[in-house]
């Protein structure tokens, strides 16, 4: 296999790199920024491929935001961006959905396991759906629970789809209850199965910890809709309708988003070194994921 | 393999099996009752045993319940049975910490992902504990108890054990707590990692799918002390230091029941119909799982 180009510095080898896409799909985390941090030079980098004529698109798992609420991050950091440019993970799902899945109605509701982030995903694709945020899900279960979700008296006779995500209002009861539609035949989706979810400079539980009770108790994975998924490059593509061989997919981590990109036969990725991976991940021999090239930080774009 | 001997309605041949025995480990649900429905004539078959000598032992993965809470539900059915003849997962996991892991103190206190049940039994064994019921954890988390779990400041330094088990009030902030042990080193424990919970004529998510978000995000399974684990054989001979050769376990179900008695090499298996199993399961060529004998009902013993 052959060893990535080694971008940083090297100022003919970023413009001729760069020439060979017209698409770029961005990680955020650990590319962008750092929690709050931003790294050096990421809005001027950004710009400067705007200026060349490249369309980006940002994708992320975070599937507690919506479009609209990641814009906002955006906007707080300085970097320009438009909502359309935004591709998470609740979107994605909502775009399968909507575009790929297209399940007969009635019977096309989604339960989510999740914030309001995925709910303003869905209703902007026009799903309906229940669960969520719905405050009469956030308590504890009673005993009298069991016998109406057991009759199917409290469920919801139209979903089809349970969706889950990262949902910080988890309880015993919306577990019941998604399981309870698995039971009945609904199709497992999940926004992403990340384990954990990077916060606080800590680890907790991610989407797909939230959801792994749903996987237990049910004994099937969901189909994720997050990165490395490429059901979520068919949902990006759904939208977009790029050329793979000119679309490029860079971030920092090797098992989500390189492998994200060389699984979706993209035209290259680059692994950018400010995030979970180093180079020793992917340099030398009988390495499993190897980006195209690499580069320090983003902002060395700029050359 | 020799095909399992079926005892209904053999007087000699259950005589003959009953006289190989001096103690008997019972599976409760679907051997002597399903849900609140009797099977017939076990109280008397129950006495029975007791009259020829017999040493009984109710073993049950339902972590929720104490043993003095279990034997309310022998008392409600009519069944003569005392305290210490039930050894349910929960109390399994007080003996097995207290009594063969032996943590020295003071950082052997345990995390509980779990109801009452668990805490009446690890108080039964001296056994300090956190979480459980404690309403403070019985809410939805807040930003700043991701940096009050990150930093440490919530958690209590003398936690070296997490222990999970069946919890109906389990939510993100319990989970996350419970991550953040492991994180630091506690050992990880369940009381049982059974899928599901058949009540009200369905299944709802088990002691198994309530853990599973840890077992997600820590990335390892727990050592589980309820049927099939060796662990729970190994927490019952630690009370009760009875003859293996001479024991055998009684139950309905082959991957729990049966597997638990022939990986404890006891000295029998008797396998009863009257729950999830059916005959079609063991009998024949390449059963997985084959009990030494079998029976219709329990009753069937009084020949």
């Amino acid at each position: 296999m052959s060893q990535p180009r080694y971008l940083t510095g090297d100022k003919a080898g970023i413009q001729e790199f760069l020439d060979k896409f017209d698409v770029f799909l961005f990680d955020c985390d650990g590319v962008l920024w750092s929690g709050d941090h931003l790294f050096p030079n990421v809005a001027e980098t950004i710009e400067m491929l705007r200026g060349q004529g490249k369309q980006l698109v940002f994708v992320t798992n975070n599937s507690t935001k919506s479009r609209a609420d990641y814009k906002k991050k955006f906007d707080k950091m300085g970097i320009p961006c438009e909502v359309d440019e935004v591709f998470g993970s609740s979107y994605s799902a909502a775009v399968y959905i909507a575009r790929i899945l297209k399940l007969p109605a009635p019977k096309n509701k989604v339960y989510v396991l999740g914030e309001s982030g995925i709910e303003q995903e869905l209703a902007s694709e026009g799903v309906q759906y229940v669960g969520g945020t719905d405050l009469a899900l956030r308590r504890a279960i009673e005993p009298e629970d069991f016998a109406a979700i057991a009759d199917g008296s409290s469920l919801d006779p139209d979903v089809g789809i349970v969706l889950s995500g990262l949902d910080f209002h988890v309880n015993y009861l919306k577990l019941a209850t998604g399981f309870a539609y698995l039971q009945r035949g609904a199709i497992f989706l999940a926004t992403n199965t990340d384990s954990t979810l990077p916060t606080a400079h800590s680890l907790f539980p991610g989407a797909g910890s939230v959801g792994a009770g749903l996987v237990k108790a049910f004994g099937k994975e969901p189909l994720a809709l997050g990165k490395p998924s490429q059901a979520m490059m068919d949902a990006i593509e759904g939208k977009f309708h790029f050329d793979r061989s000119k679309t490029c997919m860079v971030g920092d981590r090797l098992n989500t988003d390189i492998q994200f990109g060389i699984e979706g036969k993209l035209g290259g990725t680059l692994a950018v070194l400010t995030g979970v991976n180093k180079k020793e991940d992917f340099l030398g021999e009988g390495k499993a994921v190897v980006p195209m090239a690499y580069i320090d930080t983003l902002g060395d774009l700029l050359g």
